[in-house]
């Protein structure tokens, strides 16, 4: 998936694509997650931080998905660990990431993982 | 997250568990995937599958979600390579994996991860 632009960004939610990503090897952080009740500025930071990452170095693409029962799945994707790393100390991401763990989340998993092989099928 | 047991067993969209993993390294499967229109058969073989792998030696656990506009991703966790192709070549699973690419996906892609590291909060 190509970076989003500036402009008419759609929420995480709404975007039902398979990223395309590279030939392996790349990274994955997979970011599994809990919500808490209310949205409390999640929605609007969620769609922030997503224009943010896209454009951030070495950002491969991103797929999202929550449930109906409050489990969610974010996967973003990665040149290298040093791009991952750039993007965990953004200066915009570090006050987010304070904001979901205190607030937003009731629980969350982050797995950085150096995807080996891929394979699929192409609609 | 335990191996599930033989009765009782949730479908993978009622399960909002994040899977309890020990510390890496370790690999997961990440399957994302865009369903086509109607069951046809899926639900079940889906169940089927959950219980089968989660009686596989090497399987750590897994996390599912579903969103309303199609997209899914399902990640499995294991201890090794083999324990991965171990079970993609399962004589249970191939007939699934061939309904999968031919009937119940639009789309989808397999990524297999080595997951380095892993951080989180716990409820």
């Amino acid at each position: 998936m190509k970076p989003l632009g500036d402009s008419n960004i759609p929420a995480a939610s709404d975007v039902n694509l398979i990223a395309t990503t590279p030939e392996p090897p790349y990274y994955a952080v997979i970011f599994t997650s809990r919500r808490s009740d209310g949205d409390r500025g999640y929605g609007a930071m969620a769609e922030r931080m997503l224009k943010l990452a896209s454009g951030q170095p070495g950002f491969l693409g991103f797929e999202s998905v929550r449930g109906n029962n409050g489990l969610g799945i974010t996967i973003s994707y990665w040149k290298s660990e040093a791009a991952i790393a750039a993007w965990k100390s953004h200066s915009e991401h570090i006050p987010a990431q304070q904001a979901g763990k205190h607030v937003w989340y009731v629980d969350y998993q982050v797995r950085v993982a150096r995807v080996e092989r891929a394979y699929g099928k192409t609609s």
